[in-house]
């Protein structure tokens, strides 16, 4: 387990300190500069290679009638991430990340949790393996997104499972539930919840699914390891992550909160979480998307961090 | 004048709602894309060429003690800027725009409006005009931002002077003010608005100057005839913008705020103009550096809008 490098991220910060602006004066940047630098142990980080992975996966609770969606649109996102076609691809272009797409089980969707358990734990320990061994050890940076039909409703269940409170306080309309659906979702998350009582993140994830949120946590796992930060995504890619803080309260240290989602669960999520999202754009889409975007701040504060001159450099003071 | 195209919008708005994606879960990309389609008259906006300019000027008010610096730091960082080393050089580098400087007669910095108007109107139209023919006709986004030492003090008077209230409502810490630094700041600008009743956008920049942020105003003027959209920086850049509305409440319809800055005065400036920031990083360098890192989220905007499979593409729905 790679730790924070405390003196790389104080030298980071004196060197902030040198360069032609005043003191603070790039904010949220400078902090973003210092974090990346403790992560990577090197006071001036780099970000050369950036790694996007999208893990996907299918829900049993869809037969709740939870999403306007069906299922098979999950496998056809997939084939269009595939082809080039989603938001997250142009973003990952633009923003510079290698995308990853990977696709678990489709054809196995997780037992419906309103019913019984969505996985067992040679399927959620299957599913966090591939998590982790889609992660490039080499990369400066991971992002993390996801797409599942149905998997808000999963979402909302982790969160509540994970900080408490009942299915009101963490469902929304996700991709847009309205009426019966949205009605079939709060429903879902009690029922889930009145069924299980798991306590730690792999008997929650077993609990209520899905495959591509303990893939997430799998992945986020072994960046810690590797000392790899990590960027997440929105409301779905957080809850899942954020199941690993029922082990460990420090578990996501190295990832920040690229942006807080339109989904109203996200604000109560990143608040629990003691995070501050890098952007809030009124995103709902998933898939990494806000991740991707969040990406771009992050190259301006290192571009900031290791290319401007310090006013010594600039014969100022 | 060129007019917003609502027919494009209305083309942009159908366009977007045919990208396989969730209607509406792109949130703000989504009206980002709309917004440049309707100012550009093309229902698929582009940002081949983007224009940062950034203007400096010296402040006469600088005598009553309002800031940190020393006024030769306006030309010393002119100096930085064109030997690439600001921040703003780094965010222009990886957001794709061309910086051009443009400093206003540093040498001869303006009347300390605490004592008498700050500039003539000649001084005020000369002004103008250097902002209005340093924008490039060919570009398709403009980028303002400014450098001047004691400007966050004009930028006070100048947001008092357009929305009423007194120096306390509208004057912060600016590049660092504290104690007398910051007692100077209130009592130069309650001084001002005393001494000075203007009424028109000319006049009010006459009064309290300075330079750089005439040039602001007359590239903004430029730019709508143009029809050209801009993305205004921060609380300085934003102040200044804000005088034209003295003249036309409308005058900055083409404009976006590129994000919100960590000085005080300009949440309460962003509600005045009824706007909306792109970012929130708690930046207070002014520079045009918010600006340039919300053209990162335009060029995000505008790369999903014009590269994404529609569904029928990719044979969902």
């Amino acid at each position: 387990m790679k730790a924070f490098d405390h003196a790389a991220a104080a030298a980071a910060r004196t060197h902030q300190d040198s360069l032609t602006k005043p003191p603070g004066s790039l904010g949220r940047l400078e902090d973003l500069a210092v974090f990346m630098a403790g992560w990577q142990g090197r006071d001036r980080p780099r970000l050369d290679r950036a790694q996007a992975l999208v893990f996907a996966g299918n829900h049993g609770v869809v037969a709740q009638g939870v999403n306007p969606f069906p299922a098979e649109v999950t496998a056809l996102m997939v084939r269009n991430f595939r082809a080039g076609g989603a938001a997250i691809n142009q973003l990952c272009r633009i923003a510079g990340a290698d995308l990853s797409v990977v696709p678990l089980d489709l054809d196995r969707p997780t037992v419906d949790f309103t019913q019984a358990a969505a996985m067992t734990r040679p399927e959620v320990e299957a599913a966090m393996t591939a998590g982790a061994e889609a992660v490039d050890p080499q990369a400066d940076v991971v992002i993390l997104g996801e797409m599942g039909i149905g998997n808000s409703t999963v979402a909302a269940v982790l969160a509540a499972a994970t900080f408490g409170g009942a299915a009101v306080d963490w469902v929304g309309p996700g991709t847009g539930a309205t009426g019966d659906i949205l009605s079939n979702k709060l429903r879902a998350v009690d029922a889930g919840l009145a069924l299980h009582r798991p306590e730690t993140a792999l008997d929650t994830l077993a609990a209520f699914g899905g495959r591509e949120q303990a893939a997430i946590c799998g992945a986020i796992r072994r960046a810690r390891q590797l000392g790899l930060p990590v960027i997440l995504d929105g409301f779905i890619c957080t809850a899942a992550a954020a199941v690993l803080t029922r082990d460990d309260p420090d578990a996501l240290a190295h990832c920040l909160i690229g942006h807080e989602s339109a989904e109203p669960g996200h604000r109560r999520l990143i608040d629990c979480l003691q995070k501050q999202p890098i952007l809030s754009l009124d995103l709902r889409l998933g898939e990494g998307s806000g991740a991707a975007i969040a990406l771009m701040v992050l190259r301006a504060a290192l571009s900031c961090h290791n290319d401007m001159a310090t006013f010594a450099e600039a014969g100022i003071g």
